[in-house]
């Protein structure tokens, strides 16, 4: 089998900073996690909260803590600091080789789609963002890992993509056009999926967008790990 | 411009576990390092200790502590933590954005290597992995960032990829011509190295063996980050 993870993410037009994080990390019992946040608001205040509930789930995951407790600590955690004014939301995807299964962890008001041998499932049940209220936790579904899976989750910037006009972005409509195709890649499903939601903005995004794809895949693969980032770099502004 | 980073890791032959740990992080400031670590011996002895190194560093980066000072205190804490008994090699590839500089940080034997408009400099100079003395300092070398820079950073599998037989890997030299084609990719320079050490290694890595690449492209770019992962899973060991 192969596991394939997949981000992509756009700022919203005309701001400096996205406000939105996404990082990947090893779980130390073998496996990854994808930890996604959208902090609220947007540029660099927003940044700062999303990279501050990342970081607080990472550094835990990091010593074998389990994802809702990752999830229950970055939110109380986030609580105290900002004294319940400011919130976040949170998705982690994770491969955990220790349990053999697909955890997929919300707290967004936003769906997660899980896709299941070609049957796609809405994670939807009501979650609450952390940072709002003491004890807030996390929707969690959990599965035995097997190929065939597709986990995705996303920031609202990909829902709200409609918000300049009438049109409106059917996420699950096009995740079972994409994964149509046999052994579609986690990439073209992301980049896709983020290529529609901005071409109903116009190509200048209303929100920062984010979208994580993991996809397990029957592949035989040939034992080499691999990860790739490509990112934009801006010229420094010039005083002039 | 662009930015381009490019991982590829693979385990020696018959061993459960990689004594090698690479991680990408976003920089507070803007910019991104990737921190590779190679854990004296191999398994998951190896594995926890280049953990721990990796850790450490990432942590602190993420609280925008430069790159040296986060070397310098990974080192003092594995010599804390394992009495000067365990090393592990660690290097740092940076893409600063605040000071607008690529930055390479070594505690390695193996050199890295800089290519700067097609002129390939080896940086060789003597460096100590971390973990054996009492403050031990990296070797940095620092530039100003601009279109047509590569940072290559390897693990000593790459160089000691001829053990079983009389071939040498002249990484320098494949550097070189995988640079000629314009526009090369990271994955494609990483993928390539790793492909001729395990052809070395006849298909079976005599050590752990991970290969960072980064590149600064002229390339004009599309505002969107990417990030792929793609990871082998193998099934779990059966009883029977």
């Amino acid at each position: 089998m192969e596991l394939q993870i997949a981000v992509s993410k756009v700022r919203k037009y005309a701001t400096s900073s996205s406000g939105d994080t996404v990082e990947v990390v090893e779980r130390p019992n073998g496996g990854l996690s994808i930890v996604m946040a959208d902090g609220q608001s947007s540029g660099r205040g927003a940044k700062w909260i999303s990279t501050m509930v990342v970081r607080k789930v990472i550094s835990l995951l990091a010593e074998g803590v389990r994802d809702g407790a990752a999830a229950r600590a970055a939110s109380d955690s986030l609580f105290t600091e900002r004294k319940g004014k400011v919130s976040s939301t949170l998705n982690i995807l994770s491969v955990d080789m220790q349990t053999q299964s697909l955890v997929i962890t919300r707290n967004n008001p936003a769906p997660a789609l899980l896709v299941c041998n070609g049957v796609l499932n809405e994670l939807n049940e009501h979650s609450l963002p952390v940072g709002l209220y003491r004890d807030t936790r996390p929707q969690i579904f959990e599965t035995t890992l097997s190929a065939g899976l597709t986990a995705i989750a996303y920031t609202d910037g990909l829902v709200h993509a409609e918000s300049r006009n009438s049109l409106t972005l059917d996420v699950p409509q096009e995740v079972m056009e994409l994964i149509q195709t046999p052994d579609q890649s986690a990439q073209v499903i992301a980049d896709s999926l983020l290529a529609r939601a901005m071409e109903l903005d116009e190509g200048r995004p209303v929100d920062d967008t984010s979208i994580a794809v993991l996809r397990v895949l029957e592949k035989v693969s040939d034992s080499v790990r691999r990860m790739v980032v490509h990112i934009p770099l801006e010229p420094k502004y010039s005083l002039f």
